[in-house]
């Protein structure tokens, strides 16, 4: 059967879906054995990105050990939720439903914030009390709170710093939206999911693409050829792309470097937490510090 | 007047204050420079490193551009909430006091989290919520969340996750313990913030030494030698460090990597947000993203 999808997958990024999915398996197992863990936890939206993970993350590790956590406010919308327990009931995995409406309104009815709030400030409000609700739940789960941002959120910086950007690790974070269909096809995420307009969900009737005026065929070519491609304004412009979108996602990439990073540190001493003082993740019983 | 503390400054870790008090200015400039602010915010709990850090940003950019939130929580210490009020009135910055219960509440109560919750689960849910309600607060006041862990808390791992430990930038992440004590002195901290037994706050009753199980003084001088000076566990024994403690830290650091470093991610591309493709922050209108 043939289903016409409201998006086409551009040719530069289609992935070798097979490994893909191998790598992805492995990175998962890999990043629990080393931590000590063996179950996962995530925030299931109802949107593309963590619909995929959670189907990753089965695969990796089976269902068994895949809490799926459905965190709606009372403005989220309820396609959301059912969709979201679509993916629950065919993939079969453990779930918990909490609302976060008590943790966000109750914020917003005892400050000076509710008198003046934006729909973006209660839209951060409600990622980083999801952020706070999926940590809470890992613990009595014994697990880790698995990551569901794109390639392409992580360069533009369309995500809440410290909210749905704030995880354990993240098996998707490499890959672009378009890549994202690309696997979402492969691993045969539930139609109504895949075709459905991407939305953070912040407030009613967001879509990503209208909020960054350009679909996402279009963002992730700009975006292969500018980042990984390392293609000048000049080599852009020739290959078609409009300069003021490439001036316009330029921009949006740098100025959000500081989400793809950890905060920096006035350097006072010989070594320095988070600038000079890294090494690997790792899980011994070490001798010395190093 | 001498007055006597209940502590002692380790020889090895004394630091030249007053460059200390240079560099951390021009830090705090330089990041607000770089990124088009010109205010921060900060959390003050009434404890030494916020305390130290409202002294150094009212330093480098005046009373009026720094923002002090109070965000106690029902079990919070009063006593932390008259020590932060002192540092206020002595400062004469801005200040703004809001009550989280209701956001850990709100969702202890409207959860099944409330029946089995442990006062770490509480404290951690707390320090979230305060990062929560700090970047919506620096929407209004058009500033930065300063951060305020130093490097002890940093390399042990003693905070809580995307909580107490996020910001947008920390001015005194590379300063141990004993050298923010340094400092604050240099500074005139008020004397009962200098002298009271550090604590998280997280519970009533609780301190710092007493969950670690060694003095800030003993903490700091192991992880200097262990740390900065790379010394070998022989090395450290030889030095008169008792080899359990040795071990116990050690494994701290070991553990607590993952709260230094961005989230791993699956690499599938050619360059990767978080891993390969990384710049120094900037606040640039590039041509290209380079």
């Amino acid at each position: 059967m043939t289903v016409s999808l409201p998006f086409t997958l551009p040719d530069e990024l289609l992935i070798d879906t097979g490994i893909a999915r191998r790598i992805i398996s492995e990175f998962i197992r890999g990043q629990l054995t080393q931590t000590g863990f063996e179950r996962v936890v995530l925030n299931l939206s109802g949107g593309l990105d963590s619909a995929l993970v959670a189907f990753l993350a089965v695969e990796a590790i089976g269902a068994e050990n895949v809490m799926c956590l459905m965190l709606p406010y009372r403005t989220s919308s309820p396609d959301s939720r059912a969709d979201a327990e679509q993916v629950v009931r065919r993939l079969g995995t453990p779930s918990l439903a909490i609302d976060i409406s008590p943790i966000v309104d109750g914020y917003l009815e005892s400050s000076i914030a509710g008198k003046e709030i934006t729909q973006l400030r209660r839209g951060n409000l409600a990622a980083r009390a999801r952020m706070m609700v999926a940590f809470d739940q890992s613990v009595p789960w014994r697990g880790l709170v698995i990551g569901t941002g794109n390639k392409t959120e992580a360069l533009l910086g369309y995500s809440t710093n410290y909210g749905d950007n704030a995880c354990a690790f993240n098996p998707i974070g490499d890959l672009y939206k378009s890549q994202v269909r690309q696997l979402a096809i492969d691993v045969a995420v539930p139609q109504p999911i895949l075709v459905k307009a991407p939305s953070a969900d912040l407030w009613p009737g967001q879509t990503d693409e209208t909020e960054m005026g350009l679909a996402y065929e279009e963002l992730d070519r700009l975006l292969y050829w500018m980042v990984d491609r390392r293609h000048s304004r000049e080599q852009l412009i020739a290959a078609g792309f409009d300069g003021a979108a490439i001036d316009r996602v330029a921009r949006m990439v740098a100025l959000n470097e500081f989400k793809r990073q950890v905060p920096p540190v006035a350097k006072l001493t010989t070594r320095t937490p988070g600038v000079d003082y890294l090494y690997p993740r790792r899980r011994p019983i070490p001798r010395s510090g190093g």
